[in-house]
Parts: structure tokens; C-alpha cells; sequence
């Protein structure tokens, strides 16, 4: 693999695309065969959906097993259309060159009945089925069902040969072998570096660590990125209900989770429902309708403004020159709130905090809540005022309008961001995603309560001169 | 290690510290040393903050090795928190304990004075301190200097015979075998199990992969983890000016940089710069800086709402009942501006998109943002369609108003979506994080210009009747 710059990432494509063009198709493979699987996957990915699936053809004509290593890179979806249109029979040959948990997602996302004959001709269904029997977001569902591991009893000796014997880039990854009783159940790991340091009749069992940290197979895949990151694992061991090891999970899968779990973070956070395909993979009903849910949900809730504006329509006509702050008063609650929100959404995804601190984490944000409250409310009464004095802006009374902005903006942050921070809790508390928390909720939510503080602030001070 | 539950994870903390109420000391010790480091990391980060410089230093006084492998898990602010007090003699013979790359970022966080003596201190200063001189986000900063490299002269079966030498929990770790020239120069990198499959006196110059992926020592971090998340690799040499081997990056360390990455992205994303240690361990000042600066921004941007609003301010006299209908329609505009953009800067991250993108993503959200403003615009028309014939309510005209809150909706949710998809192209171009461009920036910026689109259909519609 040669050093990838980002330079080159952008160079690649267009020549291909250029090679392609100009039907120079000897040189696009030429290309290619030097690049990484997923260099060639981003390529792959890059270039205009009419040239994928010929250059993809090209390159399984010249090299099957790099090509389908490019396409296990690609998302499972994209891949799956790159096969579709061949038989049965052929998909389940190119299928059988990748390693099972690699396979099961793209067979998934095939035309059922393509999936179903290709799932009978492959020959090692054993594992990429097995796998897609597993529940949809389980451990069990991303793991490597051929795992390397020895009986108890062999020797050093006996490992080490069988390490030698054993082929395959999974062998080339081994770092940690595992233990297995006579019935298959996982007893415990050690590590080849291990292996060379005894004498070579050592039985393994008295050289293997019998303590491993291990997941079911239909535990979640994030208890598994969880298990590896603070642990420092390269792989943790998969068992059944009856501990009998059935595969392991590596590293780079959990990043990939953690990707995964990102992504569907960050939409949520932007308040849409999380998308299960990349954005660009996403068809566009799809893409709407994920986006019009919670859209409309937010809409209606929103409605209430309406109501509470109604209900001050007469406040309003009296004094008009109130309307004129209510987008900067109610935006305030909002963006205090979405601060709050999203330190509190992560601090929880990462355990930094837990339910049981909720009542810490208030007593912090309020005080954050008054200092950023005092300061909006200390800018926002000195724009007024000036403009009243300046300008002559807001009518005779336009300092006690200015109060009025003051205040409302030190109760509506405040407001905002006590209500920002909780919120994220009562969504775990009701066993919902903290991350639904969005910033668009948490306004939504602040709004209505800021139009109610900013009129009642104004009720309070402009008593007598302006209502 | 045991398998850990979130059961066990929870109980343990108050275990703990009911322990240390009683002041059972020698049980509180007897049960942390059962645990593993990041679980007694977990645990010291739970119980109050009374409680936990006593607890670790008992377990200090018991088990220095595990207490120090505890305290690398942590926050390394905490972390140093938990050292400041003691002499700099002490604190450097704790943290000769640790892998350079652990020890430095809490050396750096120590009192100055303390830290520079603590670093004099150090037998093995050579590793932290060449990490300490590294800039502040490259890959020399968080490298592990003491890597594990063979010369390419070495034989397969002397390089076997080196590993068994070998001591320590880092060559536990080696799964890759990196051979460097007589110079130092990173020439290649092979593996444990290809030095078993070859007859001893193999010079590995002949086994080893003469094109390695590496990563300069300067640069950032987050290249390191793009290509161990791309490459699936488990650790990345690091080189200096001159290809010579100074450390490798494992990928527990790159999942580090993610969770860091990820973290920043979230608090961005809700508007607030992100902060540099974790919540709980930020200063109450800090906290307050680092939310109020983008709170003023935003603020000051808001402030055009007051004076688009003043701007209108005859046509709201005229008819209030338009005023009701602010805070409904420029929060859609955001909400859907704040979709958008959340998508954008997730594609943009992973790589999915890149600035070329930016023609067909527009394409695709004008559709978006039409399909999404047609569902909206309907619902709105039939709220105030229905409450004006149901209870009368938005004057005699209450048709025209439902119309003009519809249409309104259609153009200002159609501005929201297309804004909010391009901005955080626009934050890549200008060469900022797009993860900047937060709901609230994105809420900020629609705002105005909702206001605008609002105003202008009910001139368009309400002329004559209304206005």
C-alpha cells in the first residue's frame, strides 16, 4: 500500500474517469490494481453512478478478490447494486471470497430472491447465514464466525504449528488465540508472543489468561465498541447462550460502529430521524419522509407559539413595538438551550455522566444560565436603549422597553438552558435516545415559555405607560 | 478481567464509597484491585470528589502499577489533579510507570514548576518529553516513542529470539514488526506470524511489505485515524522529516482521537465552542467563556430581526394578527435549515461528499426543501384556515392570512433547507470546520431572511384587504 495523500485521493477519480472517457479501459484496471481496497472503494464512490458498475465489471474481469474487497468497503447498499444484475450462482462465487461478516450485509440489501439463490449456490453459507439470523443491531450480526481458536489441551508446540499451517489474511490478523474446552466453549485467551516464550510442550491452558472479557452474540454492537475501546482490545471474543465461542469481533468493526453511532448522532442532533444509508445513498422519498416526521412533529409543537401570541394579540396592538423582539427574545432560549443540550447529550453518551447526576448538573446550569442570561440581557437592554436615545427608536417610553428586553433575555436564557440541560436526562430517564434531544426540540420547547416570560416580564414593567 | 455489566458498573462506585464512609480501607483496596484499570478509572471518576484522592492513593500505597494504569484512563486534568500534591521526585517515579504516551499529556498538565521537575526527574525523559515538544494536534503527540523495531539485516529466527526477549505489556502488544535500514529509515513492516512460516536464517528484508503506510510526526491527528479506520490497520508508524521510525500510533489510541473528534463535533453542532477537557472537569469560568462567545454572535446576528421586524412595523399595526405567525414561521426555517446542514457536515466528514459535490447536493435539497415546504405549508394553511372558520378567530380575512401563512412557509422552509445544506460547504471552502455551522448559526441566519419572505407574500396577498 503506498502513502496515501489526500492529493492523490482527488487525482485518482478523475483520472479515471477521464481513462474511462476515453475508453483507455486497460489503463483504468492498470490504475486500480496498484490502489488499496479502499482507495479503490472511495474511487469506486466518487465517480458518476453511469461509470461504477463498468469499472467495477473491468476490474472483477482482471482481479476478483481485490474487486470484492473494494466492494465490501463500499456501503453495504452501493455494493449490493454493483452485483445485482448477475446470476445467482456468480454473485454467490464472488460473495464466497470475502469473509462472512462482510458478505452477510451486502446478501441482505440483494433482491430477495437473488439473496435467497445466492445464499443456497454459496458453498460456506454456514457463516454469512448464520449471521443473518442474528438480530439487526446485535453483536452477533457484525462478528467474524471463523475465528481462530485451539483446545485446551494442545501444547505450544502444537499452536504454533497450527498457526503456521492455518492460511488467509484472518490468520495474517491473529493476535490473540483463543482457548476453547472440549465442547467448544471459550475457557480462555493468550497470545502468540506467549506461545514462543515457553517450552514448546507447555499445554496452552497454563499459559492463557481463563479471565476474558467476552460479548453474547445478541448483545448490542455498541456494548461491544464499548468493551474494546475502554478496554484496549483489538478483537473480543463472541459467545452463544451457552458461552460456546462462534466468533470474534475486531477492532475495525467497532470503528466502524462507532461511525455508524456518530453519524446517526449528528442527524439526530439536527433533528431528523437517523438515516440507515449514506446521504447520498438515501433514495429521495426516503430522505423526505425521515426528515418530514420529526419536522411536523416540531411544526405542531410550534403551533402553540401562535396560541400564546393570540393570547397577547391585545398587549401587542397596544404596543407593537414589543412584536419587534420576539424572534430575538424566543432565539435566545433556543440557542441557550441547544448549548446545554448538547453537552449534557454527549457527556451521557460517553458516561462521563450519569442519571444520578441530574441534580449536580442543574445546580451548574442555572448559575451558567444567570451568567449568560446577565450578559444577553446587558447587551440586548443597551441596543435598545441606545437606539431609543440615538435614534429615538421604540416610542417615548423606549427605556422601560429596554428593561423589559433586559429581563426577558436573563429569564428566557436562563430558562432555555436549565430546561436544554434537563432535558437530555429526562430523555434517557424515559429510555429514549438522549441524542432526540435535538436543538431543534430543545427551541421548540423554550419558545412558547419565552413568549410567556418575555409578555409577563412586559406586563410587570410597562403596567400604566405602554399596556 | 471479568466481564463487566453495566450492573456491576454501577454498584461498585457505591460499594466503594459506603466502604470508605466505614472506613473499611483494606476492603475498598481488596475490591479495586479485582477490577480493571479502566473500570477502577470508571469508578474513581463516580465517587465524589471528597473521596477520591484518598481512595487513590490507598491504592497507590497497595498496587503503584495499577494505580497509575487507573489514572491514565482518566481525564488527564483528573488525572493530574490526583498527583499535584506530591514531590516532583515521587510524581516522576509514578509515571516512569506509564508508556510515554500516557505520561505526557498528564506531565502537561501538572503545575509548572512541578512538571518541569517532575520532568528533570524522569530517568526515561527522553520518550515524554520529545512527545511534549511536539505541536499541539500532530501524531507525535500522542505516538508511542518506545516501539518495537527489528534492522533489516536481522534473520527471521534472531528476530523471534528478540520478541522472546522482549519484555512488558508493549511487546505483548506487537502485531506488526516494523524493519528499519542501519539508519534508523522505516524500510518495511512485517508480521509475527510470517517470521514463523519461513526457515529461521530468512533475512526478513525478504518477508517484509516494502510499502508501508506511515504518518509524518507533524501531522495532524486525524489523519492518523483516517488511515487506520480506512486501511483497517491496528497501528501506523510515525516518521520524522527524514522517514526515520520515531513511534507508532495503535489504534486504541486512534479510537481515542475519534471519541475526542466526535465530542468537539457535538458541541460545535450545538453552538458553542468546543471545550478542550470534559464538562464535569471544566472550570465554571471557562464553561461560561466558551458558551457566552457564540452566544453573543449569534445574538448580534438575531438583533437584524428587530430590525426587519421595525421595518414592518407599520404593516403589524395595521394587522397584528400577522405578528402571531412570526415565531411558527422563521422556527421552521431553522428547524429545516438545521437538518440540512446537520447532513452536509456529517457527509462532508466521513467523505461521502467533497466541495465538488456542492451542484448535485443543491439540486437534490431545492427538491428537499420544496417537498418539505409544500407538508408544512399545507398543515400551516389548514391550522389557520380551520381556526378562522372554526372559532373565528384572525378577523374576517382569516382565508387570505391562512394563504399567506402557507405560502410563507413553502419559500422560507425551501431558504432553510437550500441555506442550510450549503453553508457547511461554504465553512469547508473558507477553509473552517463545517460542524460550525450548528442549528443556531444555521436558525440565526434564516431568521432575518424568513422575516423577509413572510413580510412580503402578505404584502403581496393582504394588499388591499389587510395592508
Amino acid at each position: 500500500m503506498a502513502i496515501p495523500s489526500p492529493l492523490k485521493h482527488d487525482l485518482v477519480p478523475h483520472t479515471v474517469i477521464r481513462l474511462l472517457a476515453a475508453g483507455a479501459t486497460d489503463h483504468v484496471v492498470k490504475l486500480l490494481q496498484k490502489q488499496h481496497p479502499a482507495d479503490i472503494a472511495r474511487i469506486l464512490q466518487r465517480i458518476p453512478d453511469r461509470h461504477r458498475r463498468p469499472t467495477f465489471d473491468l476490474l472483477v474481469g482482471h482481479n476478483r478478490t481485490l474487486a470484492m474487497q473494494a466492494l465490501a468497503e463500499l456501503a453495504p447498499t452501493l455494493g449490493a447494486s454493483l452485483l445485482e444484475d448477475r446470476a445467482a450462482d456468480e454473485v454467490a462465487r464472488l460473495l464466497e471470497t470475502l469473509p462472512a461478516d462482510d458478505a452477510a450485509p451486502i446478501l441482505e440489501r440483494l433482491p430477495d430472491d437473488l439473496s435467497t439463490r445466492a445464499r443456497d449456490a454459496m458453498s460456506r453459507r454456514g457463516g454469512a447465514d448464520r449471521l443473518l439470523q442474528q438480530g439487526d443491531r446485535t453483536a452477533g450480526r457484525i462478528m467474524n464466525p471463523d475465528v481462530f481458536a485451539l483446545p485446551e489441551t494442545t501444547t505450544a508446540g502444537d499452536a504454533v504449528a497450527a498457526l503456521q499451517r492455518s492460511a488467509g489474511q484472518q490468520a495474517e490478523m491473529v493476535f490473540y488465540l483463543y482457548v476453547t474446552d472440549r465442547d467448544g466453549h471459550l475457557v480462555g485467551v493468550t497470545s502468540l508472543r506467549r506461545l514462543l516464550v515457553v517450552p514448546p510442550d507447555t499445554p496452552i491452558h497454563r499459559i492463557m489468561t481463563s479471565d476474558v472479557v467476552r460479548i453474547g452474540e445478541d448483545e448490542d454492537q455498541q456494548e461491544a465498541a464499548r468493551l474494546v475501546a475502554s478496554y484496549n482490545l483489538l478483537a473480543v471474543p463472541v459467545v452463544d447462550g451457552h458461552n460456546k465461542l462462534v466468533g470474534s469481533i475486531t477492532v475495525d468493526d467497532v470503528i466502524d460502529v462507532m461511525d455508524d453511532r456518530t453519524t446517526k448522532d449528528i442527524q439526530k442532533l439536527g433533528g431528523l430521524e437517523a438515516l440507515d444509508e449514506p446521504y447520498t445513498q438515501t433514495p429521495f422519498g426516503t430522505l423526505v419522509k425521515k426528515r418530514a416526521r420529526w419536522l411536523i412533529v416540531l411544526f405542531i409543537g410550534e403551533m402553540l407559539t401562535a396560541t400564546a401570541m393570540a393570547y397577547y394579540e391585545e398587549e401587542i396592538a397596544s404596543a407593537v413595538v414589543l412584536a419587534l423582539f420576539v424572534p430575538l427574545i424566543i432565539s435566545s432560549g433556543g440557542n441557550s438551550g441547544s448549548q446545554a443540550a448538547s453537552l449534557m447529550i454527549r457527556a451521557l453518551a460517553v458516561g462521563e455522566l450519569t442519571l444520578r447526576d441530574w441534580w449536580r448538573v442543574m445546580h451548574r446550569e442555572v448559575l451558567s444560565g444567570l451568567a449568560l442570561g446577565s450578559i444577553l440581557g446587558a447587551i440586548g437592554f443597551a441596543r435598545v436603549a441606545v437606539w431609543g436615545r440615538v435614534f429615538g427608536a421604540y416610542g417615548e417610553h423606549s427605556l422601560l422597553v429596554a428593561l423589559t428586553v433586559g429581563f426577558s433575555l436573563v429569564g428566557v436564557v436562563l430558562w432555555g438552558t436549565v430546561s436544554g440541560s434537563m432535558l437530555p436526562f429526562i430523555m434517557k430517564r424515559l429510555g429514549a435516545d438522549p441524542a432526540t434531544s435535538s436543538a431543534p426540540f430543545v427551541a421548540t420547547l423554550v419558545d412558547v415559555t419565552g413568549l410567556v416570560i418575555y409578555f409577563t416580564v412586559a406586563a410587570l414593567l410597562l403596567q400604566g405607560t405602554l399596556l
